[in-house]
């Protein structure tokens, strides 16, 4: 609740005035005042709940109470023109300077209506992607097998060539309305895998397209994945196509810089240990972070690999094993849960309080994808981390702020909303945060 | 597909003119142009699929099949300044006087981007609430115990108490948003629930407002349903408030005309099935159709009573015997499946694939409720008619459209889209209609 200091550095500032237009959405606030000190600054009054996380930071997001969720009734949120936080607090504590230094036009009064968290971060979806597999999922939902859709070339496969033949610019204004979705559901970060090219070129192109959404949309941040190891293409041999992801795609990736991360699926069919080690062991040497689709289908022990790799995040864990909670709770690899794909698969859900109680940092996240989550609905995911991973509301809150924003590497700057941080925030159509996962489907407004 | 036999009463007329409102939501079409003939006619053409559900009426709703959705592509849908449909079917069947008679100003042509269906009806709803149970629910995810809750003046008794308490002008405008959300969701015919009073005065209020809905929104049909006997009022005797249902709230409700159905809570802890005999012979006796919740949280074989009783619907029916499947299936008792409800209780679902099998008509809804399923929307609930119901695609929409419709008495006017049946329909933003379960959560924008 202090006044913030300020940073000088040009990084600095072009950061600061990203989030402000990102946190006002208003274009008052993107034109940087210039001049210094506690003027022109802009805000949000009267939020019915303001919840800094202040407490989330502290802790490192590790066994979070709600305490460490910092609900404030009557809150403001106050910003200067390079969008870093100079007030969150009640409205009755602003510091007269600030009071002083608002901008009349900048400020929105949500008349004790509408909450207001630190903006939300969807941290694991694979948005690019093509085709459609509606008809598919209606059928295996009425009984018919996988094999009898995979025979008609239903699954990944036609989702992959899907993406394979679609032109990149109709692939980016899919992939565009997509991140619309995202933000009208509260979403201001936001992390983009590859994975359904599987070739070079197919898996180069998509990139490419998160790359291009991150300059159009300056109101969301981005952390951009490559999982050219998501599964091995139709016809192929496993080691060969490992060979071909070290030998061509990764060096590709890391020297046009189009990717801030490597992940890979290491499950029964899909990739092992092994190749985990290899793929991720070079990633990380070719300055990319890593990640890993750990424990999903059965327990194979990847997210043990993933903590002590120090991945960013290990996620899914349907199938982690006890040792797994505990190396996860040793490192600072955040176990990203995703029960969507567990409702879809109708498949047990991850031990969230085990992970929580054990001090492992857990996030949620949408996993949105074609083939075992068809859902940008951050709100629903809550609501299921709620019902069915028993997660309390500060716990939700943390895990789709502050851990979510750590599992890419944005925990220092976005997540809580404290003087000097960046004003990245989420206001609600509702007045108090548990509304919004309280609800399955409401109608959100605030698209950009 | 056929040319439309024109009605002359003057009571269709009436019906005609009010459908072609709720199908076109354009202006024009609200004014019959008192000519006769294939004139002034209004639709949709090229709609990537039109389904017109034509075989679930031939089937009445039982054992449909893939073939009685009657899903055409490149659809048209027209119909008459009366409201009622003169053509559906393939836009290269149309007949030429059909063609001729179109207004081109009132023509909609969806480009083969957008799916139509019979209008959707929501079948099961307690709509009309004060209140927020917001937290309660977040409370109780996160380990909370009902008596807990129920110490501190939480459950049903909370919403009892703000509905209560409210003006009937505020519980109006609560709920006016309500039929605006469900209409957003693609809900054409909604029924709605009285029960959150508990008293003669409230649950007169409740129903007063759901009157008013009807009135003020001609877009969508209603169905009012008066259930008193919800729970046993906190404090009272359970003959006590029975004798005074049947004494004082029941008259009331039939003498200023209400209501269009009665409905019980069949239930350990709530009425038995004495109460349910006594309460809706009384009920039927007053001019009311009837219905009952049924077997929700064990077993009372109340579902067989609905169907003796000749019940309009039975609703929930989790817990349902081999024996009131078997009861459901030779009566013409809709049973009302509520996926949602057994999604936010955790409870096993009902089996929809034995009462399909065996013959009952099966209809889903959202049973919009602050306590056990605080959803509107109906997509949502078809998405868990197909991953947890085992529903296929053509199931899912008689269970929305026809089979709800008979569930409120209105299957003789909407339910399919047939020539001389109201034009009572639903567009999709998807081009087809298993897109819209397929995912969760998406943005609607058509509303009104």
């Amino acid at each position: 609740m202090a006044v913030a200091k300020r940073k000088s550095s040009s990084k600095a500032a072009a950061a600061g005035k990203k989030a402000a237009v990102a946190a006002s959405g208003s274009p008052e606030s993107s034109r940087p005042s210039g001049s210094g000190g506690l003027k022109n600054l802009s805000g949000l009054v009267h939020a019915s709940e303001l919840w800094t996380g202040a407490g989330f930071r502290i802790k490192d997001g590790i066994r979070v109470t709600r305490e460490d969720a910092g609900v404030v009734n009557d809150g403001a949120l106050i910003w200067d023109s390079k969008g870093q936080v100079v007030f969150a607090g009640a409205v009755s504590a602003m510091p007269r300077e600030v009071r002083a230094g608002l901008k009349t036009s900048s400020v929105r009064d949500l008349d004790r209506k509408q909450a207001v968290t630190p903006g939300w971060v969807d941290c694991h979806t694979h948005l690019v992607f093509a085709g459609n597999r509606a008809s598919e999922f209606s059928r295996r939902c009425a009984g018919a097998t996988y094999e009898e859709i995979a025979r008609e070339g239903g699954g990944i496969q036609a989702t992959v060539s899907a993406t394979r033949a679609m032109q990149k610019k109709d692939l980016l204004a899919l992939a565009r309305d997509r991140v619309r979705e995202a933000y009208a559901w509260g979403v201001r970060a936001l992390e983009i895998k590859s994975g359904y090219g599987l070739d070079l070129q197919t898996e180069v192109k998509i990139l490419e397209v998160a790359q291009s959404l991150k300059k159009e949309f300056p109101l969301i941040r981005f952390h951009i994945t490559w999982l050219g190891a998501h599964a091995v293409p139709k016809g192929e041999v496993r080691a060969d196509y490992v060979q071909a992801l070290l030998r061509e795609q990764l060096p590709l990736v890391a020297k046009k810089k189009l990717a801030d991360s490597a992940d890979i699926f290491v499950d029964e069919g899909y990739f092992t240990l092994d190749d985990a080690r290899a793929v991720l062991t070079a990633a990380r040497e070719a300055g990319l972070k890593i990640r890993v689709h750990a424990d999903e289908l059965g327990n194979t022990e990847s997210a043990r690999l993933a903590a002590q790799m120090g991945a960013l995040s290990a996620d899914h864990l349907l199938c982690i094993s006890d040792a797994g909670i505990q190396a996860l709770a040793r490192s600072s690899t955040v176990a990203v849960l995703l029960p969507g794909t567990a409702y879809y698969l109708k498949k047990p859900h991850a031990p969230a309080r085990r992970l929580i109680e054990s001090g492992a940092r857990v996030a949620v996240s949408t996993d949105f994808n074609p083939g075992t989550c068809m859902t940008q609905s951050l709100p629903w995911i809550m609501n299921l981390s709620a019902l069915y991973l028993g997660m309390a509301a500060h716990e939700i809150l943390c895990a789709t702020t502050y851990n979510a924003a750590k599992a890419l590497g944005m925990e220092s700057e976005i997540g809580t909303l404290e003087a000097g941080r960046e004003a990245c925030h989420t206001v609600l159509p509702f007045s108090t945060f548990e509304e919004c996962f309280y609800r399955v489907g409401w109608v959100p407004s605030n698209a950009p």
